[in-house]
């Protein structure tokens, strides 16, 4: 097994993994230990399997403090199918459903939930280009609506709740894609949390979905009309085996989810992340040279955007990065601008380079 | 890179996988040459990723012989999320769809029709236990109907038709899962071709989309009901990635179809999944003591089903057998009996071993 030279991989996602979550999958990935199999080739309905859904679900749980009387699934289609899924299965024919509109995954989700049914905009800031997320008093909740939708952390905008918004006895959903397990999360405040995995947990291809289980009366309702597939009820029923699910992703996210309980659990990761996203931010304040695109208090300890005064100084910044190793700096194609991914499996050395990167160019450009 | 010891496989899905393509997987897991990052870890949105996805593409469109006029998706959901898009897609309101009826899945993707339009069963063979496909002649079509839906290789009941049924100028759909490239496939025969990528052709959580140019119209009609990234016109727009796509499903895909060409493409195949086949039957046939479910002109060359005259003994075999390292024989749970998927990774000698342990157990049985 050699460790080839890797690159610091600033994706948002798919992104950086855990070295030694690699090195695991590449030890077995021919034949999984006393199996005889490869991963890739093991049947959902196999004993092996089922032992490796278990043990991820078992970790997941652990590792978040889920409570009981929430279930864990392992779906498909990502965050994306999620924005479909949520207003199917949790927005009644009568009823109104409320968004907190704080980016372009908000709008999506947005999109997606007006198709369904009535949908109502609690709070907006794309009047100020998303720079920041609402604070509680701008809330403007319709009493009695089927559920409050929030994007916890918006991985365009660089953007980040936090605190939980208070909506009262609605069920809150919340689109977690690009936070997930990067800090504690007091599940029992939430709904439906749902979150795409290759960010924070795993490979693409794989969602994982926590729901109260008093909302999948909801999902019962609507069998006549719902896809089986995208049905919660159907789905919790089934383990997340009522058809294939992707196996091999759920194996690696079972492996991310031990590495972080090794490394100390989500309390450990939140530490490390302000750390490093704390040393990113003061480099950006450091002279005005750099200029951060999110307000202060909104921002994202997961994607650090930040601009240089022109398109061209951008373009010459993320191509002088990238030879140097510094891989995936360039923004959103829908704003521009320079991203900096630093997920969980991000190492803060990564962080340092780029830093010290920073600093060569500001300096070379002064 | 040790190869270590492996089983014979006969999972039906996920299944195995050529052991060149395991060890390639292996090699680059940490980071693909001159790339410095997993696949795993690898944006969707990079010039690798997006070369990647276009050799796979290309690949798969040498490999069979697929017509100018065609878009291939790279989806996920599996077959089982198909049968939901396809009537979703392509039933308009005042429309109705032919169903053929030749098994479980072909039900499956019935029961989801129903949930959306007029659905017709132009045939069932549920009557005599799903043991053959039906004739042309018994083809009862529902003149002007949205389409007319097959399943080609019935994984379950382990037949698959032989021939392309006519359906004049109606579009054929086919669910092909159990059989993707085990054989040449006439596309310009089919308005919509779709597979579950976990037999054939890779690892769960990818679905192969084949689809005429002018079925995409019907979905854009639809893009103010239809989720966004069930719309085939829009993942055809996008070249599947208007979302994230389960990229490493994608990579492993393309060098099994880098594979398939190598071994002298689906000509090839057909000829040695005729072959292994043929050993299997003919062993079945030879005595009596197996009985092959299967009527004789509708067997299936992916998965070879039979029976023996007691569950007890059908339970002693797959103990036996199964320790003797020939693994996944174990019937459909709705089904019983016995069940060999021998896909085109299942190596020749894994169908000797086979056949040879079930001249013993009749032996030791008799």
């Amino acid at each position: 097994m050699t460790t080839m030279h890797r690159v610091h991989n600033f994706s948002a996602g798919p992104a950086v993994l855990p070295l030694v979550v690699l090195e695991e999958i590449q030890r077995d990935l021919i034949a999984l230990p006393d199996v005889g199999m490869s991963i890739l080739e093991i049947s959902h309905r196999s004993k092996v399997f089922e032992s490796i859904l278990a043990r991820a679900e078992a970790d997941l749980r652990q590792l978040a403090g889920v409570p009981a009387g929430y279930k864990v699934l392992f779906l498909q289609g990502g965050a994306s199918l999620q924005f479909s899924m949520v207003p199917m299965n949790l927005l009644g024919a009568n009823a109104t459903a409320d968004y907190i509109d704080t980016g372009s995954w908000a709008e999506k989700a947005i999109q997606e939930a007006v198709k369904v049914g009535s949908v109502h905009i609690a709070a907006s800031t794309k009047a100020e280009g998303y720079s920041r997320v609402p604070t509680q008093s701008e809330l403007r909740l319709v009493p009695g609506s089927a559920y409050v939708h929030i994007t916890t952390n918006n991985t365009i905008e660089g953007t980040q709740f936090h605190g939980v918004p208070d909506v009262g006895p609605v069920p809150l959903v919340a689109d977690t894609s690009s936070e997930m397990f990067s800090r504690p999360i007091d599940v029992a405040r939430y709904g439906l949390i749902y979150s795409g995995a290759q960010k924070n947990m795993g490979p693409a291809g794989l969602t994982v979905v926590l729901v109260r289980d008093d909302l999948l009366g909801r999902s019962k309702a609507k069998t006549s009309v719902l896809p089986i597939i995208m049905n919660y009820a159907v789905m919790a029923e089934h383990g997340s085996l009522y058809n294939t699910p992707p196996t091999f992703a759920v194996y690696v996210l079972g492996l991310v989810m031990r590495w972080l309980i090794a490394r100390g659990g989500l309390v450990a990761m939140d530490v490390a992340n302000k750390r490093k996203a704390a040393k990113l931010y003061a480099e950006i304040d450091r002279t005005g040279f750099y200029r951060g695109t999110a307000q202060k208090d909104s921002r994202s300890l997961m994607n650090v955007t930040f601009r240089l005064s022109s398109p061209e100084l951008e373009k010459k910044f993320i191509k002088e990065a990238t030879a140097a190793g510094l891989d995936g700096l360039t923004g959103h194609r829908s704003v521009g601008g320079m991203r900096a991914s630093i997920y969980n499996a991000f190492p803060e050395e990564g962080v340092d380079a780029l830093v010290a990167f920073m600093r060569d160019f500001e300096r070379a450009s002064g």
